[in-house]
């Protein structure tokens, strides 16, 4: 697969949505095919598990939660993450499966390793190439979030979790400092951006710019 | 928990939610609890990802369909299979685990130890007591139920799927003999009805007689 796979990460309200738009325009700029997409979702398969997940009437239970969005991930893999990278695209995911370790794993307290194993059974042990993630205190996530219209589920879970969550992510990003680059997502948004397209640079060396038809 | 936990299992076109509905109704008249469910579904979330699955426009990819109904599976199992057994009900469920293992494991060759993984991390290890399997021949079972209307996805994959399905139900029978009994589907519907209830009295005397509320 010649393409390049990018995934951002983090808390809601950290301005992953934003940058990922940035992204893909200056990316876009410059020639490059780029296809965006998002977890849960990016299919119509996952678009009906988004919305039964994050819009549910009872509460989900933390292990149909985590195999939902697995589910969700692993038909986003094969119909469209992996042949946008076979075309040699730019792939650009808000949100892929170090969420579910954070969230599920860290967050609801589901084994890591369970986690880890359905992970590569569902995505075939396809991993970005590249992840950013958008360090935020949970306090200040929420409050974007809130101003932003109605919470959804998981915006109004509690602070500790959302704080163990952070940590988990954080602890992902010291075990992969290779792929991993934390952002301290406080800092203004064009400054983020300045210094995405900073790190994309060394890593868009190694590829072919993309031709799109 | 005081209850008794019964699953049917097998192709579809065998006779398993006449025969639900047939036990059932024998039982609830010697005065006990019955509470009759069905996977997928059988609770709010269960029944938008049967939906999801079964009728999806495009092919669910088969590591995708293992965790929806897996996750529909841990949410019956926690909200609605669990506390009724803790109330001394008799459970019968139309299919449950085992077609995870003769559907996904055999028919769409996912690795068996992977599907036992997350099955038992979905449930909680929580095993039927006793599994009735209706073993019929899969050209039978698509002729009864191409006779009761549309066929579903399911029933419209191919005759070798079909055929692995059903030497995987009998795979886990053999292992498991003294859970699952092995009903021969072909014949007469009353003579499965007594032959089901004669297996169940066995079993049901070890038991409190439930006591509708």
């Amino acid at each position: 697969m010649s393409g390049l796979f990018i995934s951002l990460e983090g808390p809601e309200g950290a301005g992953k949505s934003t940058q990922a738009r940035h992204l893909a325009a200056a990316l876009r700029a410059e020639g490059r095919a780029v296809l965006e997409t998002r977890e849960p979702g990016g299919t119509p398969l996952g678009d009906r598990v988004r919305e039964a997940v994050l819009y549910a009437e009872i509460e989900v239970a933390p292990v149909a939660e985590f195999l939902l969005y697995s589910a969700s991930r692993a038909q986003l893999v094969r119909d469209v993450i992996r042949p946008a990278l076979e075309r040699g695209e730019v792939v650009i995911c808000d949100r892929y499966a170090d969420s579910s370790m954070a969230y599920q794993g860290h967050g609801r307290g589901l084994p890591l390793e369970f986690v880890e194993d359905v992970t590569w059974q569902a995505t075939g042990g396809l991993r970005p190439h590249l992840t950013f993630l958008f360090d935020l205190d949970p306090r200040i996530g929420l409050e974007r979030a809130a101003r932003k219209g109605q919470p959804d589920r998981l915006e109004r879970a509690d602070l500790s979790f959302h704080a163990r969550v952070r940590e988990g992510f954080l602890e992902l990003a010291r075990a992969q400092p290779e792929r991993i680059y934390v952002l301290d997502a406080t800092r203004p948004e064009p400054e983020i951006t300045a210094e995405i397209l900073e790190v994309l640079r060394s890593s868009l060396r190694y590829l072919p710019a993309g031709r799109p038809e």
